[in-house]
């Protein structure tokens, strides 16, 4: 799995389902990086500041939630697997506000591993993954913290 | 309290704050009820939708953590009083996909009343506050709901 020679394509094709969506094109989220472990995406404040000045908390969520469908949507493409990803729940924390560009990140939390989760989609045609994802401040600290389930259901008949 | 009365300029002054937010003008969020415990807010469709033609999770956590927040700038209009709103965590379900317009509602949790929360803002300057709040489909079914803790800061010196 040759994972920086897929990404470029693959950030390119997530970036323009981000595009395709009227609200994630309004905030102007984009993806930016990708390891093959986690995503990184980022988005300008103008476009996403609340009536203080800061971010608003429902571009944190979005952010962080698209972060977390995006690791998704780009391990099953590396993986050469189809199914819809779907967000079931989350958690989120709001720590401090945020002056500045959103940098979010997501990953799977601590317990989890892809070949686990997609041998389970290939044998189910269901799998549930656990991600976490954060928004961090130019400074690398955390102003808002992400803890979701996704759901990843392949088509009938695969 | 005369709250019918006071509702309508309230909302408008709410909607003319949500408008200010550039996230929440592209989202088209708007205050369109307040009976002094509940406030609805709509937004269409399609400036929220996703990939798959429903409504965009982000979006569904945008207008019920603004539900919320609204809600708390209400009361305070109200009230007479003055504090900013902060949202300081969230757990947000999502329980099916929205193929409609998003109808969002949001009140106080049942073990919270808004006497008690004003009165320990006026005296310590800080509240907080617990929400409720669901998105919900045509038929009046909920789509998506959110419990969230807000915290209420009077401006220092009052």
């Amino acid at each position: 799995m040759d994972v920086p020679e897929i990404a470029a394509d693959a950030l390119a094709a997530l970036n323009a389902e981000y595009e395709a969506m009227p609200p994630v094109a309004a905030m102007r989220i984009r993806a930016v990086a990708f390891d093959g472990e986690r995503l990184r995406l980022l988005a300008p404040l103008a476009n996403n500041v609340n009536d203080k000045g800061c971010a608003f908390g429902g571009s944190l969520a979005s952010i962080m939630t698209l972060a977390g469908w995006g690791l998704a949507v780009l391990e099953l493409r590396v993986a050469g697997l189809a199914a819809e990803v779907y967000v079931a729940d989350s958690q989120i924390r709001y720590l401090a506000p945020l002056y500045d560009e959103l940098r979010a990140e997501a990953g799977l939390v601590a317990d989890q591993d892809w070949p686990a989760i997609l041998q389970c989609l290939r044998q189910r045609g269901r799998a549930r993954l656990n991600v976490h994802a954060q928004v961090n401040d130019a400074g690398g600290r955390a102003v808002a913290t992400l803890e979701a389930r996704f759901a990843l259901i392949a088509p009938a008949g695969d």
